[in-house]
């Protein structure tokens, strides 16, 4: 059938693409042989214009290589690859008590503090998928006893770090619940079952019932007021369509994950909303941030297209597809799928660009920097080969 | 003569923009008559759109509203418009101890922590001006009580905030020498005059021998090591054109304060050498951000066209032409001219666009913002006005 056709090109695409070009780009280009670990400021060509080492990046690079391992191919290249970066991590990450630091010099000295969790989530996620390609105890506790001290600063992530005054204005933010969305089911092999009900529980609560609203249309807020109320605020008036529509996809591993065929309707209703919400009518693409009062926005980077957003789209969409056929879900992939392929891909060169200006050329020629590394596009790239393949197993039974 | 007929339409049309158009617009718009102190943030048509008040903005609306009543005409709505905000400053922007806060709720309640060194020199910059214009010695206490807090600062300005960790890579950052330039001739009546001219000593020594790279072709650079050394890290490749270029007019006040040709000769060459490294050839325009050696920025909005870049340059060019009657500095301020009031200035309402896009249309329609107040604006058509009023009467005698 001419669909299945489709579905099967889109397959090879997204599979040839990771496995052909993507993960040979990092594989051959950021790992540092001298002093461990990873280059993530990578060129358009792959050559390293920076030696900073970012401890989201390097967590990131060793939870995709692990990822692969475990998923796609025992390639001992791949877990090489995963194991010396969660070496050089394990030596230079942390501050001996498992606080990550933000970036470290080439060499592993620490430059940015432990300020900012998302280190440490990504971290955990690290070294919970490397455990289980290793069945390393080691990277096992460190995982855990990260995931441990995550929790513990839940009610204030940023520590010391918080440079807000107490008391005056008390928000909370949609990032970490909407990782943990993630996390939590990253490292179930970890977790003890009655822990990880109950985590998976509050996160759904948080991202679904807290940060969605209903009164806004059912859109979804970067931030709200500690007492669930939304703030007229620049933080409270934040939309980061990309940011929701990737939370989606989470809820919906976590809807498969419990059996929840309504909390999966919500999440592609969701996805379909933020979708349209943060389309760009004039130039296409989605919006990196917006104002819900129409505002200008305090991010002047606002109408920049980011990869990560339509990577992670296409694959909130095609896990809505997947899941319940819906014909809405399949227009958009095409759409965000042709807009994506054009004008992230390089031609010339291996893996994506990662910032376009509005009108969708190229702002920065880089293909990894501070915030973009060995992540967004093969998870991206992973994700969307194995769901249509589930789409192609499930249309030709 | 043709020449003094052109110079005499700018001066009317500065002259007349600034005290026709902007001045209005912050009179009537900005102030908060319930709680004291002023709105920033208003969009296209003066209307408010959020109600935090910066102390950035705060300050610099103190001193523009003091320094036109101290050197445009003694007009009493002027200086009750300074003297409210700084009312309004003295009790509510900083902790009891002329610690200034980052930014207040509408009503005066702190929101963020005194990180920032730059609330504290716009303070002193406010309250200084305003001494001047009430004799008041209170405000002159405040002025020089928080410049003593800022000069024991100057080794580490962020404090407890600073995310560095110490001893892998310190670095020392352009800005606050380039603003005490400013603010040493700012609050000179307030200085003893030894500290003034050693004051005076220390920032031209780090501007133009620090900072300024004769290796690179004399360009200015936002951060260096310690040592004084060039470093080659995201930070260390940094340029803002616009902020070197700013940087100049207060040097060659200061060489005009110090007679001092050769200091003025060099500012104004660097000037031009910063306008031309900053220039963009294909749209137009000085782009906010640049890295010394071509890589990408870390700042996504690098490529972007702000209101205040252009402003400071129309400043030091013609001053550079007044000082030294430079004819580049002539044909770069026309050029100058012709693409900011083109661009910037809103046709239909009072006050500038601050933020374009490269291609020079409008990013966000804001008047004023977290960022944008009353200040670059008219501060920079008083400085244009005054010294095309000088260009004037020396080229008619």
């Amino acid at each position: 059938m001419e669909n299945n056709l489709r579905i099967n090109e889109l397959k090879a695409q997204y599979k040839n693409e990771l496995l052909d070009k993507v993960v040979p780009f990092w594989l051959k280009n950021s790992q540092d042989k001298e002093y461990g670990g990873y280059f993530s400021c990578l060129d358009r060509k792959g050559n390293v214009f920076d030696t900073d080492k970012f401890i989201w990046l390097q967590s990131r690079e060793v939870w995709t290589f692990s990822m692969l391992y475990n998923n796609v191919e025992k390639n001992q290249e791949w877990l090489d690859c995963a194991i010396q970066g969660a070496e050089f991590l394990k030596k230079y990450g942390h501050d001996g008590n498992l606080n990550w630091y933000f970036s470290l010099s080439r060499e592993g000295k620490p430059l940015i503090e432990p300020y900012n969790i998302f280190s440490y989530t990504f971290a955990t996620m690290a070294f919970g998928q490397l455990s289980k390609a290793t069945g390393n105890t080691e990277y096992a506790d460190i995982a855990k006893q990260t995931f441990d001290i995550i929790l513990s600063k839940i009610d204030n992530p940023k520590g010391k770090w918080n440079k807000a005054h107490k008391g005056t204005r008390a928000l909370k933010n949609f990032a970490l619940p909407m990782i943990l969305c993630n996390l939590s089911l990253e490292i179930e092999h970890l977790l003890e079952e009655s822990f990880l009900q109950q985590t998976m529980e509050t996160c759904i609560h948080e991202v679904m019932e807290v940060f969605l609203r209903p009164e806004l249309g059912g859109i979804i807020v970067e931030n709200v007021n500690n007492d669930g109320t939304l703030s007229d605020t620049f933080d409270g008036r934040l939309i980061n369509p990309g940011h929701a529509i990737e939370a989606m996809w989470f809820i919906m591993d976590l809807g498969q994950r419990l059996n929840r065929p309504r909390l999966i309707e919500k999440a592609i209703e969701t996805t379909l909303k933020m979708i349209e919400y943060g389309w760009d009518k004039k130039y296409g693409g989605i919006f990196y941030f917006m104002d819900r009062k129409g505002f200008p926005t305090q991010q002047l980077e606002w109408d920049q297209k980011l990869w990560w957003v339509h990577i992670e789209t296409l694959i909130s969409l095609l896990k809505g597809f997947h899941l319940t056929k819906s014909q809405e879900c399949m227009e958009w992939f095409d759409r965000i799928h042709q807009y994506t392929w054009n004008k992230f891909r390089d031609l010339e060169y291996a893996e994506w660009y990662g910032y376009l200006n509005r009108q969708g050329e190229v702002l920065l020629p880089l293909k990894g920097g501070k915030w973009k590394g060995c992540f967004h596009v093969p998870r991206g790239l992973y994700q969307c080969w194995k769901t249509l393949e589930k789409i192609n197993t499930v249309t030709i039974e």
